[in-house]
């Protein structure tokens, strides 16, 4: 994809996720038909449906050689990565939009051949926009991100991962995310995997690890952290998969070894 | 204290702490002379002084019968609760707003002969300002917050609680946490006392756990989460002295005897 395509793409879907942004703003408070997909911590919305019919009628308009790869039905069956391919979470962090109705974002990557070329994570009730052209860095707003502290230590990181983690489960040991708490300046828990992205990427946090992604939780996200310098991984250092389920690991680049060979490589299960 | 003192020192104070939040605002991105007071986790900064100092300055000036209860050192030494205090945290969250320049607040409430008058906590980079006046609602900047919903279950509800209790610790049974964890829906950890009993004001999380906190961390928040219809108590479900450190529950009234009685009594040590 050259240049010339890549930042016409990039002004345009822009422009797209601010208006889809703008709608959902508009509609919050309607009341909201929710409901269960497979638990109850797995919150379905109908605004989840409208914000991917969006972005797919978008596409089969202006770019109807692109793929659609999402959560809510309207996107395409991947099973290679080739062509041009949109990553969409239409809200992630579902459970914030129906409890909070804040603290959710919209996430977009955009990958070329297996390779993430623009990545967008809209926290749409605070208005921030975190956006990547690869190669070209992360912006939060119009805001460039500087590269991240490259002598950041363990114990003076924020470390973002949701307590279950904490607790006996079947993909990580407890004993070991016990231990790390204690060893880390602080925790965070956000609830939206999307904005823990951007927070790794603006500094705010300086690693977020979780066991059971979807690809649309990452897609975006790993695109901006790459842009400050930071790293993705599985959490035991492998790369990711664009198109399947991954633990993941996104941090600061000073953390990501003392992370996988003290904690999570011997953690995982 | 009558309605009318009441209500002219709640427009004054809401001024002043618009004003000081303003005034962060404006210096957050000045370099930060960060000390180390009792361990690495507990930033000072200069601006929890300024801040705390722009307060003393006002009450020395217009209100100089009352007095300070605040933590950088401004403020009185107080052995009873009578007459009108002004309850202080100047930054509410100063580890997020070293590392994160956002996600702190204000936190100020007014206590009359022990009695809660008036709260305010100014989530100041987000710009929300939640306000009581006793008796007269919360408001989450101009919109009234409504009642807690008084039919929360447990398997629905989100609560905030840090990490560190889920882990070996000397307050509380981590065993019975972790199960706690287990059983709510999700669980979220923002770093900033203030900000969670906001959240717990408006309905964003259902629950906040902590095992200590200063009177500062509590003074607005409890007052704020009244006038809603929730309960704020240590976490056995006694009433919290204004004067003293605690342990807090702050929760939607519906869940605070299953907290209290399936899961904090029995844990607390």
């Amino acid at each position: 994809m050259d240049l010339i395509t890549r930042e016409t793409l990039f002004n345009q879907i822009r422009f797209w996720i601010l208006d889809a942004g703008s709608i959902i703003r508009k509609k919050i408070n309607y009341p909201l038909k929710v409901g269960i997909k497979s638990n109850p911590q797995d919150l379905v919305t109908e605004m989840d449906r409208e914000v991917e019919f969006f972005f797919a009628e978008k596409i089969k308009e202006y770019y109807p050689e692109h793929y659609l790869l999402s959560e809510e039905g309207f996107g395409d069956n991947l099973s290679t990565s080739a062509g041009t391919i949109w990553v969409l979470d239409p809200i992630d962090g579902t459970m914030n939009f129906v409890h909070q109705k804040q603290n959710f974002a919209i996430s977009l990557g955009i990958y070329h051949q297996g390779i993430g070329e623009i990545g967008f994570i809209y926290d749409v009730m605070n208005n921030n926009l975190y956006s990547a052209l690869r190669g070209h860095g992360a912006y939060k707003n119009q805001k460039r991100l500087p590269k991240l502290d490259p002598n950041k230590k363990l114990d003076e990181a924020i470390i973002s991962i949701n307590h279950r983690w904490l607790t006996k489960n079947r993909l990580i040991d407890e004993k070991i995310t016990q231990q790390l708490v204690k060893n880390v300046r602080g925790t965070r828990t956000y609830g939206a995997a999307a904005i823990e992205f951007g927070y790794v990427a603006e500094g705010a946090i300086d690693a977020y690890i979780t066991m059971n992604l979807e690809p649309w939780d990452i897609a975006a996200g790993r695109i901006i952290v790459d842009e400050v310098g930071g790293c993705t991984t599985n959490v035991v250092g492998e790369q990711v998969d664009m198109l399947d389920r991954s633990s993941i690991l996104t941090c600061n680049p000073s953390l990501q070894e003392t992370l996988i060979n003290e904690y999570l490589e011997k953690a995982k299960k």
